[in-house]
């Protein structure tokens, strides 16, 4: 997925002239896919209807996306980007308080999450076009998480002594359930995400 | 969803003549439902395509169920069904056990489960069909669950001192986010809600 080196991120300068152009187009579908994908899935989305909802022709929208699955990736890379650091600010704030920073911003990108949320179940699926993403993002996920965990309990921050790859894995799933009760009934995401954490890891006392 | 008691149960004779073929074809169309839905989600499924994949007509597909939601609401129900004396079996064998059984039956149910989960992520949307179903549904198993939490803990079978409502939602949560990363990879499920349901309840030695 190579599309997000082409995006202009926060902290580069922006792009002018007809690449500027370019380039807010392409973000404008992205944010468009990522609402029509998070209402009727990725199977039961379409380029049409998300070029209809920008009032673009057709042939616009394939011009930056040729095919579904390529803004697909374009819209799933949305979350790896915001992540790369992670295992940086866990080493210095400790594993709860980063996990529950991301709970915290994900507050304000609810239908990025619901996106997520109905592609990742769709995905499932061995036949899915997004299912080597969902493996792929367990597997680096569970290894980043994995190391945080492990990395806090040699530093006496948490004091648990199950497995750290089975722990991660539960924080991984608790947070997917955790954030489609949160985007169904407002339930409180970072409350719930905060009893699963120090449920499982028993962080020391002063911390 | 009435539709339920007009349906043969495990329990009860079979109808027979007109009635048992009107029946059997039902039981068919719900089932080809729960696969396309579970695969395209209910906003991507339709009533033509499950139509032809039993290579009915739409019409014979419609007079058994005149609209999709009308399906839906079949489809969802062969939940609700399983769980009715969940109360019962927690109070006789424990909490934690009850959950573990329901998680062990739900590995030969892979494709419900799948539906569930597709549809849960999509009915997340306030104007989604099956959002009061969802709302529902959350709000019945967790009134079950922490009546449960509590009845076991007062029981002495568990020794959690965190409020059971709490604790019932991160069970529900949990186990939802556990059947999304077991439809993927066929992680353990009933390994993970084990170590889940022990790391949040704290079981009493003997148990």
């Amino acid at each position: 997925m190579p599309y997000a080196r082409d995006m202009p991120s926060d902290a580069a300068p922006l792009p002018r002239g007809p690449y500027a152009k370019s380039a807010a187009r392409r973000a404008e579908i992205i944010a468009t896919a990522t609402l029509v994908f998070g209402t009727h899935g990725y199977r039961g989305g379409s380029l049409r209807q998300i070029a209809k909802q920008l009032d673009l022709g057709l042939t616009t929208v394939m011009h930056h996306f040729p095919t579904k699955v390529s803004l697909l990736a374009a819209v799933l890379e949305q979350e790896d980007a915001a992540d790369t650091d992670f295992s940086a600010r866990s080493a210095r704030d400790g594993f709860i308080p980063s996990v529950l920073a991301i709970v915290e911003r994900n507050l304000e990108r609810r239908e990025l999450v619901r996106m997520f949320s109905i592609v990742s179940a769709e995905a499932t699926h061995p036949e899915h076009e997004a299912h080597a993403w969902l493996l792929e993002r367990y597997r680096a996920v569970t290894e980043t998480y994995t190391a945080a965990i492990a990395d806090d309990r040699d530093r006496g921050r948490i004091r648990t002594d199950a497995d750290p790859a089975a722990l991660a894995g539960l924080v991984i799933s608790g947070w997917e359930g955790i954030q489609i009760r949160w985007l169904t009934d407002d339930t409180d995401p970072v409350a719930a995400m905060r009893l699963l954490l120090e449920g499982l890891l028993h962080p020391a006392p002063e911390l």
